[in-house]
């Protein structure tokens, strides 16, 4: 490992990883946080229950179709959801650099309690905290979850087997890309937002039936590739995708190319990967596509026998290539 | 309120209760959240837990009696204590700024790691983001914690009782000044250590008998003052409370002496302010007085029918004067 922390040990790929399984997990051992969910997933007086953090240093604060405020919320409900969890409640944790404009703050938390409330989740706890001038950037916000985990629902990569079929919730990469255009400046030839939203209506109408979703998660940093990646290794199984099934705007396609990106690897925020009963899929995805959050929600794939341990993309020419974890630079501070 | 974040908005003070009141309650609502506790108490499933949140941004990272990794979890602790809860499980999520050296992140997640065995508290779900050089300050931790209360315990402001005592568990003001005498370069006649440490030990001991411990608060962020004035306006009580009693070491008398502070105001992290039954404070003090975290405990004060919604420091010189919220600047990112 390098000597000090660079940026990429936050982007989500390969080198984050190093940093958790060989710094964080050295000294953590709990076999829940050996797991590496979204979520962790404890049994408390009979009941199970799942909990989650997580810190959100975006930039900038503002940006197409949300701000820091929504995709706090957002991003710790999707993070509930992926355990299969009802949200209950959270917590919201400030860390405010000096000078922030109150207005600023003000809008950002009644968009955060916009989302709370459209999910129905309560905020019961929290922080406040403020840094000298340049010693944050504006506004670093922590949300932690809990939520409960209903009798009969047991979602897992070690749910997940072969011939399962493997869909994605809607159009992928578009929060990275509005973010990055904002950023950069760059014009799109209309206007992108980013997807940043909760997911509880379409997850919990798909999980409708329980035992028919086998495993959720929320392709946000390293995007839809990192997420095959892993639970291809982690279950020990093979996932075969095929591009031209990925649902994705002809905006960020256009972008992509433009600069270079993988779009498999771009981060979404409101977006979700099933893995689900081969069979059942058309009756989930026929649940999905009435909201409109996942009106274009889609069969990608499916887990497949052949190399065990690896996730590999079909492409439209006809060839195939590994989807590896990426290890260079992804986008800083998406979420 | 002024238009824009202000050091003093995160100092604990009077700014910190107004931008709480006046903007984070506006727009979050929940009963729970209103009560503006240490911990929220939820009822789930028949049982009831306590859920807390703190983000940490301690500057320097390092100092004399622990560092930013002891601090939260020790903080996260303690504040599940003051609900009556037993520390069960924490999140802990890292803001790390490009740089930091790999070693130092090392050394504060092992004391994270000894801090939380001490107590048998588990680390079950975290995050780790990274910010670029001169967008953060090394390390801001988020530790959010779940704690389960036993039946028949209930911690609360409104327990509090006229006739009640004033206990705290030992020395204040030893975390603010350790922290600002290294932070300022200036020599103590002896080494001063910052009493962060986690409270399980004396306060489970404390609390063995449940219904005569009446209320705990830990005097952090604006010190012992602070909680005592809180607590006076939360219940609409009077509180009193005898300036020789006040278990102090001379260092900590000197260097206020010479920096013009106030001790009561000055931020500890290893200590309890215990409103318990009157007739049973002995009792709790010759448990408190077993553990070495709480040696000092001591009886401060009572709680008293005269000047409702008022804490009242009794001076050594036979004076009194009102312990009121401290509006001006106190020490700047000590937790």
């Amino acid at each position: 490992m390098s000597e000090r922390i660079v940026l990429a040990h936050g982007a989500g790929g390969r080198l984050s990883r190093r940093l958790v399984s060989e710094l964080i997990l050295k000294y953590f051992g709990h076999p829940v946080l050996r797991r590496l969910e979204d979520s962790a997933v404890l049994e408390l007086s009979g009941g199970r229950w799942a909990f989650t953090t997580d810190s959100h240093v975006i930039r900038p604060l503002f940006f197409p179709g949300g701000d820091i405020g929504k995709l706090a919320v957002s991003g710790t409900v999707n993070d509930l959801l992926c355990a299969g969890a009802r949200p209950l409640y959270l917590s919201l944790s400030l860390i405010i650099e000096e000078g922030l404009p109150i207005v600023d703050l003000d809008r950002i938390l009644r968009s955060a309690a916009d989302e709370a409330a459209a999910v129905g989740v309560n905020i019961v706890c929290g922080d406040t905290k403020v840094v000298e001038r340049g010693k944050g950037d504006g506004l670093f916000i922590n949300t932690a979850g809990v939520g409960s985990i209903p009798t009969g629902v047991d979602l897992s990569p070690e749910k997940i087997r072969v011939g399962d079929a493997i869909l994605v919730s809607g159009t992928i990469g578009d929060h990275g890309i509005a973010i990055l255009s904002q950023r950069e400046g760059f014009e799109l030839h209309s206007s992108l937002e980013s997807d940043c939203a909760a997911l509880h209506g379409p997850v919990l109408a798909a999980m409708e039936h329980p035992g028919v979703v086998h495993c959720l998660r929320d392709p946000t940093r390293g995007g839809l590739g990192t997420v095959l990646a892993e639970m291809a290794a982690d279950r020990g199984v093979g996932m075969e995708v095929e591009q031209e099934r990925i649902p994705m705007r002809d905006q960020v396609r256009g972008a992509c190319e433009m600069l270079g990106l993988d779009p498999i690897y771009v981060a979404n925020e409101g977006k979700m990967v099933m893995i689900v009963e081969w069979g059942q899929h058309e009756e989930v995805l026929s649940r999905l596509v009435k909201y409109p959050l996942s009106r274009r929600a889609a069969l990608i794939g499916r887990v497949v026998e052949e190399h065990p341990g690896m996730a590999v993309l079909r492409t439209s020419a006809g060839g195939s290539r590994i989807i590896d974890l990426p290890t260079g630079e992804l986008i800083p501070r998406i979420c």
